[in-house]
Formats: C-alpha cells, structure tokens, sequence
C-alpha cells in the first residue's frame, strides 16, 4: 500500500468487532500504508467530517492488546442506510470528496447486513464515477447471520456467552428445586435466525444435561407444545429451562413477544407494552401451570461480555480484518471477506473474498435440518459446527479486579 | 473432632457457597471427623432423611478445586423456616433423632438471615435438651446485609460481576450514542440494602466514567430528580447508563416496581403484573422524554456467574467455612463466624465468632454516609470498603470452551 485507508464500524456492537479492527490497523500498517483513519460512528459520522487518525490511538502492542479485548465499536457505531445511488447522488459525491482529500486507497467498513449494503453501493458509485479506491467489507454479527460465510466473528463469543451463562442458571435453578421449583425461561437475541439459541446447546457437558428445550425462530413455535414440555420437566424434574429466541412466531406469523401487547400489557400511560418473549411467556406459564417462573433476557449481556471471549473468535476476527486489507490492496472491491470452513475436528478455516451483492440484505438462517423435528432441539450437526468456534479464553487485561479497555483519548 | 460433621446450604446460591462447604469439608477432614455428611436441600431435605455423605462426592483435590469453581448450592438450598420452639417440639425432635442417630458433633448451616434463624432455634433446642451438638452458621450472602460482619462470602464475586457487566454495558452504550443515543437501566439484586447497587461504582477507572447514577434502597427515591438527572446525560452525552436496586421506594415507601402494577400493567390474562423497578422507569422515561430506552435486569446471572469469581472472595468462603468447623471444635454453639477487617491497604482481614442472636433477622445496610448527599451515587469510602473484596481472578476449569463443574453424582 502507498496510501491511506479509513476503516468504520456500523450496526450492533460484539465483543470481536474491535479485534477486527485492530487487524485492519496493524495489517495496514505492514503492508505499508500511511495513515489509517476511523470514521467516527461510521458512513454516518465521516459524512460530517468526522474521523480519528488511529495511529494516536494505538501507539503500543499493548493498546493492540487492550483494543482486542475492548468490547462494543472502539470507533462509534451508527445505524444508517445509504440511499440509492440514481436517488441522491449528492451524498455519494460528498462521501468520495473526504475519501479523495483524504487521499484514501482503502475503505473497509466491518458489520453486518446493513454494512455490506453500505459497500456494495459505495463500490460501484466508484466503479461508475471511475474512482480507484478498493471498498472492502468485514463481516461482523453475532447474529451469524450473513450469507456465503461460514459464520461471523463476534458469534463465537456471544456463543460461548450464552452457553456459560445458560449452564450457570441451570445450577442455579436445580439447587433450588426441592420440593417444587421455577420454570425459567431464558431469552436470547435473534429476530429471524436462531445461531445464539441453539448455542444453548453448549451448556450439555458431563456436568449437566443441558436445557430442556430450544425454541429457535425458524421453526413455528407451538404454545400448546411447548406448555406441555414444561409441565412434564417440572413434573419429572421438579424445575426447567428453557431458552427462547426473541423472534419466535406462530404458524400464523405473530411474535409471541406481540401476544403480550395484544392481550393489553397496558403501561403506567395507557401505552401498550412490548413485554419480552420470556416475559410474556412467564406469564403464561403462571397462569396455566400456576408455577413459579423467572425470565432472564441476556440482553446487552450477549453481545458486550468480552470478559468470556472466545479465543479462536478473537483471533479469527483479527485474522479476517487483515484479510480485508490484503483484499484491498491486492485490488479487490465490492466485495465481503469470509471463512470457509475445511474441516471440524481439526477445525480448520481459511477466508476468501466474495462478491458483496450476493450478501448485502440475504440472511442465513439455521438449516432447518439442523433443528430436530420437533422443533424444540438443535441436532449433532449443530454441536459439531458451533463447538470449534467457542474454543480457547482471552481473559480481560484485568486492573484493580475489573478489565480494563482501550479508550478513546 | 472425634465424631461426624453435618453441613446444609439455605438461601438464595452464589457464587462463594460451593467453596465455603469445600472449606468445611477439608477442615473437618483435617481435624479429624470421621464422615461429612451434606443435607440435601437444607433443613428440609434432612427432616425427610434426605442426606448424602460427602465423601462419595469428593474424591480428590480435582473434586475440592472444581467445587470451589461451582455456582449455586451444590447440596440443593431451601428456604424453610424453622417453628418457635414452643409451637411445635416434634419437628426439633425429629431433627436431633436424626442428628444422634448420624453420630453428629457440628451442624454447620451455610446462609443468610433466614439461615441464622435457624442455627439459633436449633442451638437453643440442644442447650435446652442437653445435647452436645455444636451449631454454628457460615455467612453467605450476595446481598452482604448479615450483621456484625465486615462483609459476607458471595458479595465480592456479585460485585465484581456487575462492576464488568455495567462497564461493558456502558461500552456498548457510548458506542451508540451517534446522534442521540440511548437511556439504560440497569436492575441489581437488593429489596432493602444497596451493597450489590453501590458495586456498580467498580466501573469506574482511568478508561470508563461508570454509570452516571446509582440508586440505593437506602435512600428515597424521588422519579422528578431521576428524570432530570437523565435528561441532563442524555443532553450532554447522547447516552447514559444508570443503576437502580430493585428495591428503590419513593418517599412513602412505594416500591417503584409497584408503581406499575398500580398503573395497570395489565396481563394477557387480566392479572396485574410487576413490571420490575427497570422496565418501569424505562417506560417513564418513553413517555417522559421519548428518548429510546433499555432496560437489563442482572436477575440471576449476577449471583451465578461464577465464571467471574473474585479470587479474594472464593478464598475467604472457604476459609470461613473453615472457621464454621474450628468454632464448633472448640466448643462454640449458637453462634457465626464473622469476618473483622484489620485495614483496607494493605487489606487484611481476620475471622471471629459472634453471638448468633444478634444477627438472625437483623440487617446491615449501607451507611447513609456513604451514600452522596443527593442520594445518586456512592462515595469514596463505600469505594474502600468494596475494591479489596473483587481482587484477583479465579478463572474457571475450562473444558471444550465451557466451565467445567462439579455435579451430583
């Protein structure tokens, strides 16, 4: 490289996006670029001229270090579609004005759906205006949900997250269920695909049989079934768990976490409340069953714990913004970086570069013969894919009892 | 000791209660009891002859390391209280039958409040009857509101956890904040005392400003100065993250979780349902401010995640668990082994044994002085007092990426 790249952060933070971007940085910098710029908040922030030079961030190994293990975007986050090109230019002669005074050879942009949109129209704005920078995206989601990848980085860790705490609540449950104890459902992200949930899989080992069920968003959820599944674990057992995802929906289409709301969860303000999917579904439970019951949704938890990183997590999303900027300066653009997996056991993965108007807005959901008939269980299949994927710890630089993060100065 | 131990586990689990029984365990071991047996689930598991010998369990220093890393009550917990003695004669008689027909010679009972009770009503008995039983209670409490102790085994493991999680939570936050962000409210433990609310401080350090408020139950809660404290963040940083106990009242003594309720939180089956003190002030703050709002409830995973444990806390379980056995060896009855602190820097601290009389049903609250004078944050001598206590790390026995514990076998 003889010049310089920008590299942002867009959509819902993990706690790999900023190992990313410490790979996009020190590859960069090796590669010999000059400077490495940071939107600030992403295409949103730099349309307002707003971006960092990172090299006054990260001065030492150490703040790479510290950086790999800060969770949430280091550089800012932002949520922001680009329109479409023949719709406003004006914003896209704006954007490769910064680019060009800049003097840009690289953008590389690390997020999920959404981003990639954001690539895909920036590079061919550049292809039509005959521009030479090299748009190049990162793929970034603990959703694991973006197409031609094996998965994303960021969900090996949110996966080793929900697996942990899971199997943390079910002690916690267990010891607790003498003579009759509390049907627990506990609720994870994921609107349409169901990777998070059915890595609640991971709480089985030889020191605990795991869940009682997974009710994942691609599979119709069943009410009815899934009452009598609790009811039958309690009966046997004395207590259950359970995890939902958030987009669980009837054969008919309806968000159990709208029943709620249609049934009058009515605020403080007359306002109707969105109530939660495990929080609806409690209800529900305390009503037919007349147990006792708690919902824990894992929230934020999820997807900023970097406290329990997965080490191959960590290193693969450093591994693949590297690989980004060798996409770049290598004279790709328009495209998405990826892994592609060789083998499970030894797991072995290596990227490659694909075209990111096959990705931008496609979704990969959990194939349906991974999930087991019933639909309330993930298969062997699963186990096999996700397991390699939560291997090995980065524990946190820990100062005073508390980890410590790289921060903007 | 000459005779037979009997340990038992009450209450709601931590992180600390496994390693405080392997404390009693290798103590009793070492000084000579001949059996350790474990009530399972409590006291009233063992009114239904329900006990296990321990030693079956604990095969090796493995076992006793694993133990030590395990969440929630290995044995099973209750919360069982026991009749005034002269209200009902038969159920103690049954309890020292089976006591005397074991060979014991130390009850030792793991737990808070409730647990004490019991230790008292049981060592009254046996002074009354004649028996040579020594009853002796270990402190165990995330909550940390025992009396006469400088603090309870289970609290630092609790704070540390939710000092990361609210950093983490705020990482998350400030990430988006790009332009106008969003109002969290983070949930702790604690109907009456505001220890678990007050760690929220540990957030702070060089690299994080911690939450913008933290709300004790020790103080009232006034929504109008919430509400303007919340405005004023959100004004001047786009976002803001706060912590609230569970147990917040408003001058009258209202809990804010009921507030609600009586603003009709009506659900899917007409039933008024508690919304929780977070959701509560989110919708508030909707309707108020109409900012975006999240609320994140810690619920169980703030008492279970021992995969955060505080090193100096899971070494202080167990020591005190083997204080609970030297007590009882060396003759005490009717009492509670204490933890008295000697300084701060270097932090020392030494066990003693207390009076169990003047701690069943008592509560410890945090100091009104260390409280801020507006009653929106914690002062620095509440910072002293807590840093010791989340010191050191005592990272999980991984195995295939997941904490490995020990289980019943």
């Amino acid at each position: 490289m003889k010049r310089n790249v920008i590299v942002g952060q867009s959509g819902g933070p993990t706690s790999a996006i900023n190992s990313s971007l410490a790979g996009v940085y020190t590859t960069a910098k090796e590669r010999g670029a000059k400077k490495v710029y940071g939107m600030r908040h992403g295409i949103q922030g730099l349309l307002n001229g707003d971006y960092i030079d990172l090299g006054e961030q990260i001065k030492n190994d150490l703040d790479v270090e510290l950086l790999r293990r800060t969770p949430a975007a280091f550089l800012g986050s932002c949520r922001f579609k680009l329109p479409e090109i023949h719709e406003d230019r004006e914003v896209y002669d704006k954007i490769f004005e910064i680019l060009n005074e800049l003097d840009i050879e690289a953008f590389i942009y690390i997020g999920g759906n959404d981003s990639m949109d954001t690539i895909k129209k920036l590079s061919d704005y550049g292809l039509l205006t005959g521009s030479d920078i090299k748009f190049v995206g990162c793929p970034k989601t603990i959703d694991n949900d973006l197409a031609l990848t094996d998965h994303t980085p960021g969900y090996g860790s949110a996966a080793k997250y929900i697996g942990t705490s899971i199997k943390e609540v079910i002690r916690d449950a267990a010891s607790q269920e003498y003579p009759r104890g509390i049907a627990t459902v506990v609720e994870v992200m994921g609107r349409d695909a169901g990777w998070l949930t059915g890595a609640g899989v991971l709480a089985e080992g030889e020191d605990c049989d795991g869940p009682d069920a997974l009710y994942l968003p691609e599979v119709p959820f069943d009410i009815d079934a899934f009452l009598k599944k609790v009811k039958k674990e309690l009966d046997k057992k004395g207590y259950t768990v359970v995890a939902v995802s958030e987009g669980i929906r009837t054969k008919d289409g309806q968000y159990v976490c709208e029943m709620g709301s249609e049934h009058a969860f009515v605020d403080a303000f007359g306002h109707k409340q969105l109530t939660g999917t495990a929080n609806y579904l409690c209800a529900y439970l305390a009503e037919k069953i007349g147990c006792k019951t708690r919902s824990i949704e894992l929230s934020t938890l999820q997807r900023a714990a970097s406290h329990l990183a997965s080490r191959i997590d960590i290193l693969e999303a450093a591994r693949i913004g590297g690989a980004s900027i060798k996409a770049a300066d290598e004279g790709s653009t328009g495209v998405m970086v990826v892994f592609e997996r060789e083998s499970d056991d030894p797991y072995q993965c290596h990227t490659a570069v694909k075209d990111v108007h096959k990705i931008a807005n496609e979704e990969r959901l959990v194939p349906r013969k991974w999930i087991n008939k019933e639909g309330t269980y993930v298969t062997d299949e699963f186990k096999t894919y996700v397991k390699p994927l939560i291997q090995g710890d980065v524990w946190p630089v820990m100062v005073g009892g508390i980890p410590r993060h790289l921060y903007m100065k």
